[in-house]
């Protein structure tokens, strides 16, 4: 089937939220997804994991009208709420500003709306139980396997836009060198991986309550519109707030080692590993163990790659380009935000697709490498400095900064609200600013004894 | 074909050092290589490349006797001689010390050593032709194909290890995560591509003898025990000497832009480059354009990954494990360091091949990492900084030191005479060493104003 329609394959969240940017500007996408369709089946995938959805997000949301719809299933989260080991907490404000909050929302939930909001437009077309199985960079053909009846097909378009997530069928295809003769590939992974456990809303709790934390309201055993983190060093937990009242813990461990996956082999390693490290939440988590126990471990790994196209004929978007670890809470919003400037490079060149795909590389690329890199380094700061008392003290410092200084922002806010500023300004400046701060942190007692005019006078000197 | 022997896949410089290594301890070995025998066949490959031989890969020779027969047919060579762009050159010795050189040594004809070398043990077994083109690593069987009839077949043996250079299929089969889970891999390569242009000897030289260098001796057109270099900020060219009196030039261009190779279309912009450049090389290039425009441009690569074992099945060593760029001379050398090491851990855990493969890719991983990084730089210090007064300055400041303080060793010693210093520990140290030395020679006008001494004492206080 040869058409002149864009072919896109993968209808995650980029791959729904192009289709409809496309559609708004005439051009017919045909979206094929691998599993089947979300709105009609129960996706394991779909239902337990939240995401973060922050300013760059809302904005690429907000151009096809869908960010009051989305925003208003989501839970917003003002700070960190981090717990000690002695399980008392401390908030650490992501920003002193009003409005500057991030929100938990379900991946499987914005999936649905963005397949539902590309379906109303006539341009779009989906086509689920596809499964990209091979890309031939010479002819443009796509492989396609009907995953129900086994039965492969090819297709064509005037271009592909591969949004199939971080193990791309069309990167493998540019990878085995036939596309691109010299193809920049790197995956690495962490030691760490991650596994789910779930605290329930109040009303699903299963036998009796335990006494809850002071500010826990309505259906949510723990405060709601927080991000709460056990950070222990070597390994963390956080919890994110549901929109049901449910949270969604997630363990990051080593998987080897002390206190990694393969040491907690049983009922009571686990058990004694959470009586020493996250005791306030046990009480929450009536199916700690068998949760441990069956549900998988994830890996954490960072992609990058280049070149992200081949000719007019193929581009890499989201995750199949730059999949990155969650760190910084910016994944989606990354490839929302890739949607976002990919529409602005279609007002340029049209569907002059070569030009497109070269100009929207190279505008994108040092960004989606920055939020990877920024997304690593989050990982230690979540881990190791929120329970660093210098760290804890600069963000108090940045806090006040923001507070007092309405054009003062820290490298958090920037990267997560600034969504003008793009990624790689946001770490250069962000980095910058951050090492002077905890320089001066590292030689006060207390925050209070610092000349907040002094500081700003000394960061406006680096940029 | 079951058998208890240990199959090595790759015959090059890695696979057969190491059979002729497991052949002297009496680990019986067969080799099995993609190409025909190079001993009965002219090999392109074999034939014009030549390769730098220093201390770490003479060490490794010498283990296995080889080192004198080796160095009988190579050229040594003291130094750097920078041509400049009016035709002047300079020499910038390597070491200060004498015994201090590398070996320009024919890749061809030491391969052939090797095989041979190797052939004379009847533990050691070659088999030619036949290429790797599966591994599975639950079975720890290598599907290989004879290339001459097309047959295949399956074989294994107590262990398998992947000498088959930075295309490996062993690493391809660790990739797709069939057998390792989290496998770490990074393939990046640089802008510039490479083209071998040959300076034949005096007695083939067709035509009129140009007009030769003062130092230019015997079957030598160019000095003759130098590595020459045509350093041009953006490209450079470089020529190492043959043992038949010919010189190997090898010119390193951007692919794309001005001074590319994709600019260079036709004779006319060809030689428009080369009198603008290497005005001084062109007399002795008879067959330059007919050169330039018939042998292939090669890429230039680095490979990093990890891990390099699948348990006791399998291992990656040499190029199929970290593939470096050329511009430190070590790629050989460290490949026969590999071999060296590995041997060295043998003596430890005999053949429990899963206790040794860990050992050995946890100790030499970070030292290959350290190569592969050294020889990125030194791609912009051959490039770029040979031609920068400070950096020349500074190579006369370390020769001095060099000469004036025998236990004095610069980057460049470290890396390529001090064979008892691994690769990370020769890189940590020089790079200190180099930004002090260059601070210093940042702010003299001429080298003699510079008490050694005091560099010798503020060097020795950062190790």
């Amino acid at each position: 089937m040869k058409s002149k329609k864009v072919i896109i394959i993968g209808a995650g969240l980029a791959g729904s939220l192009l289709s409809t940017y496309m559609a708004k500007r005439g051009i017919e996408t045909e979206v094929y997804e691998a599993r089947g369709d979300m709105r009609k089946e129960k996706m394991s995938a779909g239902r337990s994991i939240n995401l973060a959805l922050s300013n760059r997000g809302i904005r690429a949301l907000k151009e096809v009208d869908m960010h009051e719809y989305m925003l208003k299933e989501a839970v917003p989260m003002y700070g960190r709420l981090i717990h000690s080991i002695e399980g008392e907490t401390k908030m650490l404000p992501y920003s002193g500003r009003e409005g500057e909050y991030i929100n938990s929302v379900s991946r499987g939930g914005l999936n649905i709306a963005l397949i539902d909001e590309a379906d109303k437009y006539p341009e779009s077309t989906f086509h689920f139980n596809q499964k990209c199985l091979e890309f031939d960079c010479t002819t443009g053909e796509v492989l396609l396997e009907n995953t129900e009846t086994g039965e492969t097909r090819s297709v064509s378009g005037s271009t592909v836009i591969a949004t199939d997530g971080a193990g791309s069928a069309v990167r493998k295809a540019m990878f085995s060198s036939r596309c691109v003769s010299r193809f920049n590939f790197q995956q690495k992974f962490l030691e760490h991986g991650y596994k789910e456990i779930s605290i329930p809303p109040k009303s699903e709790f299963v036998g009796e309550l335990p006494k809850l934390p002071e500010k826990a309201q309505g259906e949510f055993l723990l405060e709601k519109n927080v991000l709460h983190i056990w950070a222990r060093h070597q390994f963390m937990m956080i919890a994110l707030p549901n929109f049901d009242g449910s949270f969604t813990c997630t363990l990051f461990l080593a998987f080897e080692g002390e206190n990694g996956f393969e040491s907690l082999k049983d009922k009571e390693s686990l058990m004694k590993f959470f009586k020493t490290n996250f005791a306030d939440a046990i009480p929450l988590m009536p199916d700690l163990v068998e949760e441990f126990f069956t549900n998988p471990t994830g890996n954490l790994g960072t992609i990058k790659c280049y070149p992200w196209h081949v000719g007019g004929k193929s581009l890499l978007l989201g995750d199949s380009a730059h999949a990155i670890v969650p760190f910084y809470g910016q994944g989606m919003n990354a490839s929302f935000e890739d949607c976002r400037v990919f529409n602005e490079i279609l007002d340029k060149h049209g569907t002059d697709w070569e030009k497109v795909f070269e100009e929207y590389s190279k505008q994108r690329k040092r960004n989606t490498d920055a939020i990877a890199d920024l997304a690593l380094e989050n990982f230690y700061e979540m881990r190791d400095a929120v329970a660093d008392p210098v760290f804890v003290k600069k963000r108090e410092l940045e806090m006040k900064l923001e507070q007092t200084f309405p054009d003062y922002f820290s490298k958090y806010s920037l990267v997560t609200f600034r969504d003008e500023i793009p990624y790689y300004d946001a770490q250069k400046r962000g980095n910058s600013q951050n090492d002077v701060l905890m320089n001066i942190c590292e030689n006060v007692d207390d925050v209070s004894e610092i000349d907040l005019n002094e500081v700003v006078k000394q960061v406006k000197t680096i940029f």
